[in-house]
């Protein structure tokens, strides 16, 4: 397996809020998803939540403030704290979860994380 | 604590192949380094190791092939296996490892790993 360009793997989708694995390593998946719009409020109780905005502008709102992220700005949602993402036009994000996570923090609602 | 800028990160400093400690997670630490020229070979044997170029080209030399990437490129080089990273001029990479890990693979060479 060579070098992954994240440009190249974001130009293969459209769907927005639906992470794709491009990578894994340390028992992580490595996904890119492109966002729109406001997903939903939810929490990961066992495992920290890292964002990375590549393109576009993102705000993670939490319980006490509001977190805005521009390209090139991480953030580190911690395990159990309610999230809710707010993609202002469309943004590209890096994220990393343990293998298995389920996107809407409940398996009963989360998307299939297919590998790209 | 708020949204992370890796560009304002690395602009606090001007070390080559002195990672800095931006954030963590799941018991791994997020890292920012400038790099220019070669490292070292090794490996780490217990952990697959993360690289993001931000800035720059970096060759990671392996045992039977190069790896280049630019920015936006991301490689994970499994654990165990052997390899140099080569940057060509200066490279600013994101790496994410255990906290913990020495980042020559032996703790009486690896620096020690400040938090910025």
């Amino acid at each position: 397996m060579g070098a992954i360009s994240l440009k190249a793997k974001l130009a293969t989708f459209s769907e927005h809020w639906t992470p794709k694995i491009v990578s894994s390593f340390n028992g992580h998946d490595v996904m890119v998803v492109k966002a729109e719009g406001e997903f939903t409020w939810h929490s990961h109780p066992d495992t920290d939540d890292f964002f990375l905005v590549l393109q576009g502008n993102l705000t993670i709102k939490l319980p006490d403030e509001d977190v805005h992220l521009g390209p090139g700005d991480l953030y580190v949602v911690p395990r159990g704290v309610e999230h809710c993402p707010v993609a202002h036009g469309e943004v590209h994000i890096l994220i990393i979860e343990p293998a298995g996570t389920p996107n809407t923090g409940d398996e009963k609602t989360a998307v299939v994380k297919e590998v790209i």
